[in-house]
């Protein structure tokens, strides 16, 4: 496309410890010219999400980025051309778009690009409605399975996954306590129903969870790892459950901590731990989307975005989650939509 | 009784370290006269079961063993006098008879006392037709689920557990490989079929599943822990399963040692690890001890004993578990049956 630049951010390095703008290297590029079934994305927003940080690691449930590619990030944008494709100009999408300002889609990735959905905002079909709601409700329902009146733990509970975790296990009639970072993010927690809310930073989180959770905790939607998941671990109830979502205290580590020594409670507990990956069900968004919409309509299933602003701001913006510096969804707007 | 004595091993106390003959108490007193609807039972052979140590050391899934008391054990024998109850004298039998000479079972505990199948050596009965046998029956089927070709890792492979929960998954049609301590011990698993045997003491069990299970591990029967369930983590195929069945490398740790660092591997490869007591599935035995039981008629499921003789060598005894000195089924065998 004659004159639009391309800003870049590409993976300069394998980051080591805490990831950081240095690991990252800024580069701009003409846009090219699209070929038949191709479509090109002016990107809005991009979605700051702890799994980049395996991305960017290693090979995990997808190949690492590579050193002098773009930077891996879901992000929503809007149609700018299309050449044969089944997408419009003007058009709002969401896909794996990367650190950039424009995406070329191939016929080959296209169908990784979903249209957003109409009449909700950007930031909700970033979190709530995106790959946050969608982590939630398929980790809680499908991995945790609640039962009306179990206790249910979540970790981050302020960040977007942890929230919509939380808010869906108290619709599903369950006492939910929630683990997060400061007071701000325990207010918020109370805000949204949550029956109890732990500061991890400033009380002790073992002793408040015999305290919350008086009958063991029966699911504990784990994003954090590390201690935390170790306290879980040891007060877990009869047939206990944990919902192993991610573990952000641990992405940044150079050398593999040790695992939660209380382990063994799974025996003792006849409890089950359980991964999963949000991508294996992306083929029933279309069974959950409607039912997480209706919940936020109902205002019910509440998010926060916390938007930073410029493409140049990206890798700070990542690192942001890693210190929990962000209130609820990590954003970077770099663009307006276009009026169509 | 008139003029039997009762001879007994009491715990003297809560084991630090490696359990051994000073953590108990040697005691004889004289055997008590039945009151109604209790039993007298000749003890013949003892059990000796990792998941003893845990018993002594706190409340778990049963109520700790207390200092003073006779040290809790399975054990087959002899009714030797019944006083209104189902049993007749002559009667062979196993339960929770603990470390002495005589039982003496009450109305309460009745329901815990288990004739032994007939034609079956006790041997047998204490091992792949008893406690043993339905744990690797349960925790193999029902939590480890095999299917037809799948890849089943069973650590402590010539142990009574492991060797049976080795063959079951042969028998399911499973490619099975079995980590062992020593050259004797792997030999043993390659008698049974094993389609390999790792030998943890001489080789690089990382390396060695690595080229034993080339399209990774679909369920590990863990019953050691430690570096093994590690390696077994790191090698986990898609979908894989961790049945937690014991972990003989933690019991003897003062300090509870690290879990398993790569517990991460469940996530991204959507693994489940699950932990199981074989009390709660006893409500099924008649389902499988006839299971098991044709199994090894037909030749397909054997076992081995390892007898140590006398009463007083029952703490020796328990303590070769921890050292990995027994082969096979370590039993203490204290009496002969009577002719009736």
């Amino acid at each position: 496309m004659a004159g639009l630049v391309n800003r870049q951010w590409l993976l300069a390095r394998r980051p080591r410890g805490m990831v950081g703008a240095e690991d990252f290297e800024w580069a701009e590029e003409p846009v090219p010219d699209l070929s038949e079934g191709e479509v090109l994305v002016r990107n809005l927003y991009l979605s700051c999400d702890p799994t980049q940080r395996g991305w960017i690691a290693r090979d995990t449930y997808l190949p690492a980025v590579k050193v002098g590619e773009v930077m891996r990030s879901l992000a929503a944008g809007q149609v700018v051309r299309s050449r044969g494709s089944r997408f419009v100009p003007g058009q709002l999408v969401q896909g794996m778009l990367g650190w950039q300002d424009y995406a070329v889609v191939t016929p080959q990735s296209g169908s990784s690009l979903v249209p957003l959905l109409p009449g909700v905002p950007i930031e909700a079909s970033l979190s709530v409605l995106g790959m946050n709601g969608l982590t939630a409700y398929f980790g809680l329902l499908e991995i945790g399975r609640p039962q009306q009146g179990e206790t249910v733990v979540v970790s981050a509970a302020a960040g977007a996954t942890g929230s919509a975790a939380g808010q869906i296990a108290l619709i599903k009639g369950c006492r939910v306590i929630g683990i997060a970072g400061g007071a701000e993010k325990c207010r918020y927690l109370t805000e949204l129903g949550f029956h109890a809310a732990i500061d991890y930073k400033t009380e002790d989180v073992k002793a408040r969870l015999r305290q919350t959770c008086p009958r063991g905790i029966d699911i504990y939607f784990d994003n954090v790892g590390g201690e935390i998941l170790d306290a879980a671990l040891a007060h877990l109830a009869m047939r206990g459950r944990i919902v192993l979502c991610g573990a952000i205290a641990r992405y940044n580590d150079e050398v593999l901590a040790p695992g939660p020594s209380n382990y063994g409670q799974l025996v003792v507990q006849r409890g089950r731990m359980e991964g999963f990956i949000v991508l294996d069900y992306y083929g029933r968004a279309a069974e959950a989307l409607p039912v997480l919409h209706g919940w936020m309509k109902e205002g019910r299933l509440k998010y926060r975005a916390d938007v930073v602003h410029g493409l140049e701001n990206a890798p700070a913006a990542l690192a942001r989650l890693f210190k929990g510096e962000n209130q609820g969804k990590q954003l970077v707007k770099i663009a307006d939509a276009s009026q169509v």
